[in-house]
């Protein structure tokens, strides 16, 4: 089977312009084909801040109303997508930004209102990925640059979470492609410790992980983002690995942050 | 050969939602290949000033700075552009949002810095259409829809006029299709008499159009917008028409707007 290297890029990347640049050159002389996936970090919500729209919580959770929407939108889809697009053109990488609305690539489902009402929020099921699609633009040799909005098919644009994105993704390309799901952030894979410059596991499997919750090692953002990544780590994606965005190019090389093994 | 219909729609529909709904829900009707080009009207304006960025003029003509730039990007090719596809894919057309940085579809050149520094603003060339690409969409029965936004290809984003993106393409694709190119806007033509309301000309030649510059009858925006619609005529479109954008399902047949003969 051919390879695919499926790659997502954290906010605190995304938000450093100098960082940004030096991850997107690596990215561009990856061999072979790749899908980045994106989120917005905190440009989103400054550009929020400086319209007057104030980020509405409701328990501690994010709520994308239709403002909020609109902010996403300008700054994932447009502002940074095309950004990354036109540097990653400058790098000779031939780089086609999406949202999940472009051509249907992610068909996703507004969540449901129960105790919550999340807005306009998509989650994704195990049909959302227009393989066609993907696989047919990766045939072109077209690199695939999504950021974290899709649609619900019905003409309602959708705020998506982007790990989640790039496991859904992940998963579903596997059944063509033997793929290599990488998360890249600012630290150099899951650490062994609470301290955040200290050692990292090599490896980590899913019984681990639990314990790490357990004991509070591992805790907040890095639990769902873990559990995404075990959830392709399941089923059918090849290799797992979340790491420092500057080791990009060790991807694949067992040097490069921590691989993640279901069992 | 196959058909091919580039419709390019206007700043006025784009800033009225009522209007651009009915507008897309035609358009999705229109039966075979087709590509829209987008700018996107006063709503980029409207950011900026939200923002605090004060538009900057010189000798009457708009600079393209950075932070302008910035926000042509995120209205156009994000908050415009996704709304678009995602309420064309509701009315069951495949559309796939663009910039010309986008599979590397538009390459456009720096305006070179002469009396009047223009800032980030891309001219086009007759070899600035990948029309390899643009046409691989198309058979995988895509519809291409282009934001005004282009690149340099090193690296750099470009804010074009979308008329000249309109009649580009058209020209560049009329090798391999039949094209009919079709400016929509908020008149149902070219206007016989200053009266806004006043009656059309069904059919303008080139000529003609000089001597209306002449005597008054046409002026300001509307010259560029001709002159790009008659070089289209002039090298190889086969069917080129300005008309209302609520007529766009007329498109082809002579009932619509003012069609548009070099000789």
């Amino acid at each position: 089977m051919e390879k695919l290297s499926v790659i997502k890029i954290g906010g605190n990347v995304i938000d450093d312009a100098i960082a940004l640049n030096r991850f997107l050159a690596d990215f561009a002389q990856i061999g072979g084909s790749k899908i980045l996936v994106h989120g917005g970090g905190k440009i989103a919500s400054a550009l929020s801040k400086r319209l007057g729209i104030t980020p509405k919580m409701i328990q501690g959770r994010r709520i994308t109303d239709k403002h909020s929407l609109d902010a996403v939108t300008m700054v994932y889809a447009g502002l940074i997508n095309k950004n990354i697009i036109s540097t990653l053109q400058g790098f000779s990488c031939n780089a086609m930004g999406m949202t999940g609305a472009d051509g249907n690539s992610v068909l996703a489902v507004k969540r449901p209102v129960q105790e919550i009402d999340y807005g306009y929020v998509g989650d994704l099921t195990t049909d959302s990925v227009n393989k066609e699609l993907l696989s047919a633009l990766i045939d072109q040799s077209l690199t695939p640059v999504l950021s974290a909005i899709t649609h619900d098919g019905k003409g309602q644009l959708l705020n998506t979470n982007a790990d989640t994105l790039a496991a859904t993704i992940a998963i579903a390309l596997s059944t063509r492609f033997e793929v290599s799901l990488l998360y890249c952030f600012e630290k150099k894979g899951v650490l062994r410790t609470k301290e955040s410059d200290g050692p990292i596991f090599k490896e980590l499997t899913f019984r681990d992980f639990k314990k790490l919750i357990g004991d509070g090692t591992v805790t907040e953002g890095m639990i769902p983002k873990l559990q995404n990544a075990f959830e392709a780590a399941r089923t059918g994606v090849k290799t797992v690995r979340i790491g420092h965005a500057e080791d990009v190019k060790k991807l694949g090389r067992t040097s490069f942050g921590t691989q993640l093994n279901y069992e």
